[in-house]
Order: C-alpha cells, then structure tokens, then sequence
C-alpha cells in the first residue's frame, strides 16, 4: 500500500533534553517522533488526546530507530512523517530527522502502532479514511 | 534594581508531558521555563551551552513556582521572562506562562541563579553586561 | 498544626537524569520529590492512581525549591518528606534530600498541594484522617 | 557469539512516568532500558559516566523496541538484559522487561552500541574484557 500522507515538523533541541553527552538523549527522540506524529494526525482532523478520552487508545506496538549523528544544543531539525497501512489493524509511520544547518539525516524510525478499544486492537474506518 | 530585559517565547504543550490526570506534569513547567531562560540568555548573546562547556556553569539555587491553572493537550501558550539582579552573585528571573486561547496567566515562577567557575561562585561582568 | 507523618525513601541517580552540565537536570528534582510523595501517600494507604481514577486530582499548587548542592551520577540518596496540613483545602509537603555518601542536605522543598473534585478545590475527610 | 553476561536489574513504575493513557510512555522505556545497561556496564566494573568523561563516549546506534503490554501505576518489574559482540565495533544488549505480579513478558529491545573516542568508532579492548 503507498503512502499516502507526509508531514513536516520543525522543531529545536532544547538544552535540558541534552544528557551529560552534551548532545539529545537517545529516549527524546522518541519524544519528537511521538510529538510529529500526533501533529501529523491533527493536521488529518484526528485529535489525540480526544480519542483517549473517548476510549480509542493509539498505541506504539514497536518501533525502529537508527541513531546516524547527533542532535544537539543549537540545532534545529524537521521530523518528516509518513504514514501507511501495514495491515488493517496495524498503522506504519515512517519518520526521520534533517538537520536544518547542513540538511543531514540524522534519526530513522519505523514505528507500528494500534488502536484498543475496550482493551481489544481496532481501528474504526473513520481513522483509516482520515489518515490515507 | 529595575528589571532591564523581558523575553517572550512561544511554546506549545506536547502530549507526552501530560501526565495520567490529563495535563502537563508539574516538573514539565521547569523545562518551559529553563528553556525560555536559556533562549532569553541566547537573544542576549549568551549561549548556555558555550558557557557551559568552557567551565562557566549557570545553575538555580532557588525556584519558586505557582500553578493556578492547567494546561493540557493542544494548548499554545506564550512564556514571559524578566531578568534582573539580585545580588552580585545572584540574576533573578521573574517568569510565567500565558495560554493563548484566552490570555489567562496559568503558572508564575521566580528562579534564582549563579554561575560557578571552579567550583566558586562566579558570575562574569561581561555576562552582566550582556543581561541588564 | 504539627506534622504527622515522616517518609524516608531511597533513590539513585540515573545518568538520563543528568544534563549537559554532569549533574542531575533541576526539573527532575521534582519528579523524586512527587514520587516520594505518592509512596508516601501509599504508605498511608492512599493510592494517586486510583484516586485520579475516581475523580479526585491531587494536584500541586506551588513549590519552592531550594537547591544546595548538585547530584551527579552514581549517587544515592534519601527524600526526606513531612505532611502536615496547610489549612482546610491545603496540605503541606516538606521534603528534602540527603546524600547518602556523606549525609548532606543537597535539596529542599515546601510543596503545597490540594484535592479537586468536580472542578471544586475538596479534600475528603478520610484522606486527612489517613494523612494526618 | 555467545551471550556471556546477564544482568537483572528490579525497578518501579513512577507515576511522573505514566502519561494521558494511564500508562508508562514508550520514551520511558528507553530511559528503563538505558538504565539498566548502564547498571550491568557497573557490574562489569565499568562506569558510563567515568568513561565520558575521559572522552570515551558510549553511544546507541540502532534500537528496536516490541511494546506487548503496557505497565502501569504499581508495577514493579524486573530488566534483563544479555550483552554481546555483534562485530568488532558494536555491542549488542538484548533486553526485555517482566512484570513481578505475573511475570509477564511486557517489553523486549535490542540495542546496538559503539564506543566513540576523538570523533572516531572505537571501542578499546579492556571494555570487551571486561563484558564478554
């Protein structure tokens, strides 16, 4: 199945996200890769925190992350998200990070994730229709 | 000592810095507000990072913190930030947050810090200059 | 009114914790201290989790911070933490934390917090009686 | 290559940690994760932030991460984490998380690692002597 949506997500490293390294903690990665993807599903009418609260949990079933350089204080970047359908129950997000001084990618991920509703894995067709 | 720089920095919430009651964590608002120091310091010239990894470490003695209201999922809001001098040793930095849908101040915070150079408390002139 | 319960619990510094400077990341002092406070409270038989559950949000309304001497990673130290009540709708937290190695006081905190339920400021009877 | 260390390491869930969902965050993992490695690096004598220090930075190239049930407010569980050589310049720890109450196999990684000195790929004999 092709992709169907892309999104583009400016962001900046924030300094108390820089371990003593002095460069971005491997775990805050997946924080930008979480934030650009819910950013990716409000810019498809679907509100994360909304569903939550009406019992549709998206949830992270697995997920692929490739460290290639650092990010770290001073550098602003862009998370560039796909999404497609892996299988009906399971979205794929294809996500990676460009470095905005010297357009370098930095961070690959693959993320799966699910819907549970009523603790059993769905994903309502309205989701499907709204993402693809 | 009249209060010589205010700094306004746009931010918005993300949604792993909410917590299970569905707004953002207490301990998040430390982070809001160090890095709208930290890009105050920058809009002055100074960078935290470079300071930090030339031995000039900036560091809080004190916070003190009120939370009258909440933030949570999708909102924007504006943190305002004043600086001035407490002592020789001591910048003071007069802080809070604004939400952008309907301008209420949600959290207000005095932060008070030094430098340390060599294991004593320093604080450079130039970086006075630099601040008032 | 005066203070009630005493908690020592025991934690360790854990290098994510530490930011570009070596040393543990200011904001994260209030995650030990709110997790010493919520085993506190279960040592009273009060669990957070279930309570938010059920409606009733204990939330921080100011904290004041005092910090004297930084963690740095490998270190283990006690949260030292004191409940007594405020007033009425207001529960006092005084905390603090020692080094173990050496037994100095490197952290200070006064953590105000009070109950909401229905979006009104309420603090149940039977949780002071369990506090208290 | 056969696996030659193991190590077992017992932690909790924090409620800072769990977020709208009631559950832990999948960032937190890695923070679980990263912990853990760097207590078995301790058991083998080997200190991350000793070694950062003297320039030698220990950094993660690759992680995946198979999220099968999530842990909650309460749980407290144990990381096991096994370290090999993948090659001669990559570590390879493979992790996975039980729940105490029920032994539940919640969370599985594998984390590929290099060592970092002078802005070069290396890792220096005596750290596999002292892992393998």
């Amino acid at each position: 199945m092709t992709t169907n949506k892309t999104f583009v997500y400016e962001m900046e490293v924030r300094d108390y996200e820089c371990d003593m390294q002095g460069i971005v903690n491997n775990a805050v990665y997946q924080n930008y890769f979480e934030h650009a993807r819910h950013k990716l599903l409000l810019d498809c009418g679907q509100d994360f925190a909304e569903h939550t609260q009406n019992g549709l949990h998206l949830v992270v079933v697995r997920a692929e992350i490739d460290y290639r350089a650092p990010l770290a204080s001073g550098d602003t970047f862009r998370v560039v998200s796909y999404i497609d359908q892996k299988s009906r129950l399971k979205m794929r997000f294809n996500q990676h990070i460009e470095r905005m001084s010297d357009g370098k990618l930095t961070t690959k991920a693959v993320v799966i994730a699910t819907g549970v509703q009523d603790g059993r894995p769905y994903i309502p067709q309205f989701l499907w229709d709204a993402l693809l």
